[in-house]
């Protein structure tokens, strides 16, 4: 199997595997009681939120677990403008994934305005529209680092300086950037960062909000006295050890992977435009490494998707968590795609396992399957 | 090690352990994707849902996986409430979780009216009180099903039909009985149930929120159209498996374990109270099986459970969340513990791996603890 869907989920990590096996099995204490049984898990956990912290350049006490980043995201919208009494307004954009999207939807039913940037051909948006837009009834801005269908990479740290000079909130739903290209809050002064595990080779079901000291937000899982009293729940103590882990393997070769896969991405692409098959590249080739996001003219996404599993091959069409919907996503849509093109989208995303081997026959099979449906439809239209 | 702290905490039972290993490492594919690598995982998801459903007299389809029992609480109370516009009003008792309470003090900041029903001194809630509070104005009822601290197990079939003659929902918190009592939701007649894996041998970081069909209760995690579209987030499929494993096998032996733990019980009762050691049993011993809440007369909970500790025997004060603060429990205070006992309670909670031989070293090792310390105070006395 060639697993091409690295931005669904990820293969997890040995290491982060084998470093959670202790407490799953011997060291089951629950890290909120004060006998000497539980001290592993207390201990692992301050050592997890550390190495966290260290890989984006945070302070430990500004990570906060959560279930993944749905929580991180709902939490960080949610809790920074639903319970403020002031119905102020939230500024995103088109294109987030659902997390957001739909969270604003929920609060704009709340009676909380909120504004959905359009964004540029390549994905992206202009930092002269959100200085347009804000103003001082709002609240905050919230503005994806990358996006998960094209790989677009933000101009976070102009957008958040213009959150800022307004005194807004600046949150960023950094899901599909952690792990994968390099992070340091401190630089892009964000208030606000959600990421989640799976992602970057850590288990499904884990992530962490990262809170900027000082910023002002409610518990969003209100209960026991966990994560510094503001977000309860038993703590998931083997899936935070493995977060970390990942993460910090991750990072460890963050430059490297960086250029290999960027390297894997221009085969693909010169393959594909050697083979003279008719597309267009979505995104900028600056975003996130290892993300291919191809609209293939007068061909259907869901055809291509099918054809390559039965060779073994997994990739996406449309967003990940939307894959059950046949329609055009709404990142393709905001982007403009030509209307001969946008039915042809598929989603490449490229991981750490990929090989050379792998794009070369990803590459091959797709023009296979392009050129032998053009031929069909070429036949039936003789036929008839 | 002796571990008696099983309402905190339980260990991972093998074959719950076993059955997600396959998810972790090989089929990691993202359950909401359409290619055939993820069919296991999609499988799996469907048969531990079935699973679910049958221990509790449910559907699959009422069966809502979660992060845990802290968010089933919070999105039970939050959903029901919180959305719906008009401010009415929940009726919970003063001995539920942090949860259950802190929700519905977030809930009350917000405008919406909670009435705290008492408890007697077993710790029961009266139904004559909940039908003398119940108005139309009454959204909400939400009342435990078993008490964490004491093991109280509620009339929830009386309460919830009160809730129902007057048009309110009722939701209960059943974190602590699920696997461990029999529990039929179409019996008990509940529109709401929420529960929490690691409390029956299921891991950390995973539980479940029943909801009755046609109940109308707003998401709490918006995003991807996981869960029935009603909760979001990439589906943590190794941990949904074993939690379904783990309460199949509970359940399985369900009227086996309550006869043993029982038996249990009464042993370390009968122990105390031979070695003329002067406690009061808290809660009744028609409760939860295993849980036995005593408190001890002069003695400080906090001091016992260290020097058990350094023994090498794992019990409780108070709630388990709750351990850092070192103040009486709410329960405690609730049912009327007499003062010069109130300080000296201990939780000790037992579970399917402990034997006869660990309840007679518990009662061994208390005795001698608080012999030897009264003697010291003896002392102590007579040297002033």
């Amino acid at each position: 199997m060639i697993y091409a869907d690295n931005a669904a989920t990820s293969r997890m990590d040995n290491e982060a595997f084998e470093a959670m096996m202790p407490f799953l099995l011997e060291d089951f204490g629950n890290a909120a009681q004060s006998y000497s049984f539980s001290r592993a898990g207390k201990k692992a956990i301050k050592q997890a939120r550390l190495t966290i912290a260290e890989c984006i350049g945070a302070l430990p006490e500004e990570i906060y677990f959560t279930s993944g980043g749905t929580e991180s995201d709902n939490w960080a919208v949610k809790g920074s403008t639903l319970l403020s009494g002031e119905l102020r307004e939230t500024i995103t954009s088109e294109i987030e994934h659902h997390a957001i999207l739909n969270t604003c939807q929920t609060i704009e039913r709340l009676g909380f305005p909120v504004i959905y940037l359009p964004v540029d051909r390549l994905g992206v948006v202009k930092p002269s529209l959100l200085r347009d837009k804000i103003s001082s009834k709002t609240k905050l801005v919230s503005i994806m680092l990358a996006n998960n269908e094209i790989g677009t990479v933000q101009p976070i740290q102009e957008l958040c300086s213009i959150a800022h000079e307004n005194g807004c909130l600046f949150h960023t739903d950094a899901v599909q950037a952690v792990g994968h290209i390099e992070i340091d809050v401190k630089k892009l002064k964000v208030d606000m960062l959600s990421a989640s595990a799976h992602k970057f080779n850590g288990p499904k079901g884990i992530g962490f909000l990262y809170i900027k000291k000082g910023t002002n937000l409610l518990p969003y899982l209100d209960g026991g006295a966990q994560e510094f009293g503001i977000r309860a729940g038993t703590e998931n103590i083997a899936f935070i050890v493995a977060m970390a882990v990942a993460l910090r393997n991750n990072v460890k070769h963050i430059n490297h992977s960086f250029i290999e896969l960027k390297k894997l991405e221009n085969i693909l692409i010169s393959e594909l435009s050697k083979a003279k098959i008719d597309f267009i590249r979505n995104g900028s080739s600056l975003g996130l490494p290892g993300n291919i996001n191809l609209s293939f003219r007068d061909v259907e996404g869901e055809m291509l998707l099918h054809r390559l599993d039965l060779l073994g091959i997994c990739v996406s069409t449309g967003s990940a968590c939307n894959s059950k919907k046949t329609q055009i996503s709404h990142v393709i849509k905001a982007i403009g795609v030509p209307a001969d093109y946008e039915k042809g989208t598929l989603r490449i995303s490229l991981g750490k396992d990929n090989s050379e081997h792998d794009v070369l026959r990803i590459a091959n099979e797709l023009t296979r399957i392009i050129d032998s449906f053009k031929n069909t439809v070429f036949v039936d239209k003789i036929n008839k």
